[in-house]
């Protein structure tokens, strides 16, 4: 573990600096369990009171922080991010070093960069390219004609399916599969259901992060594809010729049918489902669990299965813990009505 | 890439051809990205305008279909069938020639047909039997006793647990896990879960696909059974002991408990769940995120969490976008009344 | 398969018999299918009648029951939990032998006790430990510094990420990862996703079973923590920085998002998904799909989602049911009221 003097520190993470810069940091810790050689963060201002009880060394805060702060301070623009930055310093992650274990089946075909570690059992198919950097651990298997950029981490037990193309620095996380066959049957002339076929690909772009045992589907014609930094939670589903937009995010459990497409620096929240051949725009927030029918404009958030704009959903729910209730009321009304015209209910029946 | 003529492409796919026989077909598109030598597809009449600005050589269009078309013309019964059997002809996919990867581990009782694949790491365990034709992809893995008949595809990474049994022409994605063992624990009397022992199978009949990273599990006793020609997509819980009834299709992340049935030809949309101990007839259709709690009668239609019938959920849907609205104008309504009556709300209070 | 007489049985399985004692039983049944050398079971009474019809030799009764019964009996004080080991006595599990597979890989800083069982092409990292008496069956992986307990059963394809600890006899189950990174990104100064380190691990204690295809992802910082006796079903996602308390049930498909708590003897229904940094009190129910925004307390049940109180959550339900109609009678009734009073609709509009 490394050791630095806040000094150090402040100037590692751009920060400003508010108390003793000798002190020496070894790693970093919540505020709860933060002892005296640790750095912990606040980013939430809610959780301000809780530093009078830390042992934290120094905190991360924001610019503007107001108050008492009863250790050392370190001001950021994004204490959630400098202390990610911090961590990451800390707990800096081994790569493995450069070569092929030899029970790992390389076809003679592929073209491996010379830095490229290719983990046990691995299986690297022919005409496949991996390019420099990239770490393809123990049990991932690529099909034929897969390309793998620089930088690449692929964890064991993912498959990557013929053809697939992974730009540069993107993840995957172990038991993800890229590339399988897109859901696709039509009856035949007899009811029985005939595969169309999914002869299509993935691409995926750069600074992707795909988490575990996720799917992301081969097109039946033409790709699917994962744009620029988008970031997948474990067990999603991304089906034939979606794309997924820069930046954008996937909660676990995430469904999306065939050929939806989500804009830019979209959120979608955990289990939240989409239906096939729909737009999510940019900047779009779909809550969790909500089921998408049609499109989502650019900068809107939706909730609800089926979804509708988030503050009616809000009020929807508000008003439906009411309506046992409220049905009652109703019931009496008409009653009272009925009292008054001497009439029977009105006409289209009674609640 | 295959070259036909007009010609054979209308023999081949049994289409009435209108237009020039001679022209050489040599891919598949969409409309939108079709050049003069590839051929597309009509199937929703509402996207004929897009004709107009399509450069296909040639389209797919259904037999009674009017209107003016801009370049040759392929009639069929079944347009999206018919282009389906056209991507098979452009795009075959390559099936691994016969023989058996010096790395796979192959138990002595195992038999395999003679010309089955078994690729790089791939395990098969104690007397399993593999039909003609099969093939497994590098890295699965076959428990003991596993039969798999002919002509299957058993992609990276997918267990087969002991004992399961698949039929021919069964394809089944990477990752996907076949015959774990059921989900069954009970109270013991300490009050500590023990675990009912899952000693019964998987069966899986012929024709079906079963996309990645799915868990079919092995009944408790007896056999959990997936019926002739089912399609079930990516990252399905199918629990133990259940049914499910030929030519059926689960969409992705459906989810049923455990001892249920699907009957035939019945379609489960995309994250449906479905309770314990039930039947869905034949026929019937299940919404995606649908949470069924009881029997679904066979040609009916569900929707919701709990689910009901189609209609009733949609004119549910319908009502209580509006229900805030109405809860002001029954209180609205409660003040009128009691202004006529004389008399505070009524018993059964406000709502 | 083993040959017990009924007098036997009722020794092993601590029941009290009431039949012929000599009976010989090799196998054991559901009801409907059970043969005169079956035990079947009882656990609901109002499946009673069915025994009429039931060729088993013998039945697993509650000690209170009542009612004709046409087969010999063994009373006990559960008849579900007898008969899960009755079905353990009958099927019992081969254990595979002990010893390390050729094509396996094990780093050369493991240690594995002696009896251990290491399958094919499975990769043990450096520093590993295993504890007496587990398997590790074929293509399961440990990173490095994994520490698995005694007498634990690790199936094919499961990823153990590095530093994870398993207690003893945990047994999980096909593609299930365990310490995958948890997914934490924040915006960086251009707007861009930057990673956030997930440098803490995953904690499994003694007695936990996970399904297949599961993901329990490590935490950021501490650990993720499955505690004893815990079961959690195929494709669940538990979140970074979760816990799930002792004897809980997590059925499939569930979602925990990060920091989340479940408590002791929790169940959580199939799809059910919970927000971060919520608490499930110790013996709180959570139905299928609900959708958890906020801490449950012990001993509570919810459904819905948003969940609410699981009393109210069937209230509304039944009340949306009645809602469309509802609407119709308050219209008319809003009609009723102006001709009662000569005025228009009341000020907060028309429903």
């Amino acid at each position: 573990m490394p050791a630095l003097t806040l000094t150090e520190l402040a100037r590692e993470l751009g920060a400003r600096l508010e108390g003793d810069g000798s002190r020496v940091i070894r790693g970093v810790a919540p505020i709860e369990s933060a002892r005296a050689d640790e750095l912990t963060f606040l980013a939430n201002p809610a959780y301000a009171p809780r530093l009078a009880a830390s042992g934290a060394g120094a905190v991360l805060v924001a610019e503007d922080h107001a108050g008492e702060v009863p250790m050392a301070v370190l001001r950021v623009g994004n204490p959630r991010l400098a202390f990610g930055r911090a961590i990451a310093r800390f707990h800096p992650r081994p790569r493995p070093a450069p070569g092929v274990h030899p029970s790992a089946v390389v076809a003679p075909s592929a073209r491996l960069a010379a830095d490229v570690f290719v983990g046990p059992c691995a299986v690297v198919g022919e005409r496949c390219e991996v390019g420099a950097g990239s770490v393809l651990h123990a049990h991932c298997v690529l099909y034929e004609d897969v390309v793998v950029g620089r930088a690449c981490t692929i964890h064991s037990h993912v498959s990557l399916r013929e053809g697939t193309r992974l730009g540069d620095r993107v993840e995957i996380h172990n038991g993800s599969v890229i590339g399988a066959d897109g859901f696709g049957f039509e009856p035949d002339e007899s009811g029985r259901l005939e595969k169309i076929p999914q002869a299509g690909r993935v691409r995926i772009e750069d600074d992707v992060e795909i988490q575990a045992n996720v799917c992301v589907d081969r097109a039946s014609l033409g790709e699917t594809v994962i744009r620029r930094g988008a970031k997948i939670d474990n067990l999603t589903q991304v089906g034939h010729s979606c794309s997924v937009g820069e930046d954008s995010i996937l909660c676990a459990q995430v469904g999306l049918a065939g050929s939806s497409h989500v804009g830019r620096r979209a959120m979608l929240g955990g289990q939240a489902g989409l239906a096939g051949h729909l737009t999510i725009g940019d900047g779009a927030q779909v809550a969790a669990q909500a089921g998408v029918p049609g499109d989502v404009a650019p900068g809107t958030a939706v909730g609800g299965s089926p979804s509708v704009e988030i503050g009616l959903w809000r009020r929807q729910f508000v008003a439906l813990a009411r309506l046992p209730e409220a049905l009652k009321t109703l019931k009496a009304l008409v009653r009272e009505v009925e009292g008054l015209t001497g009439r029977p209910a009105p006409p289209s029946g009674r609640p």
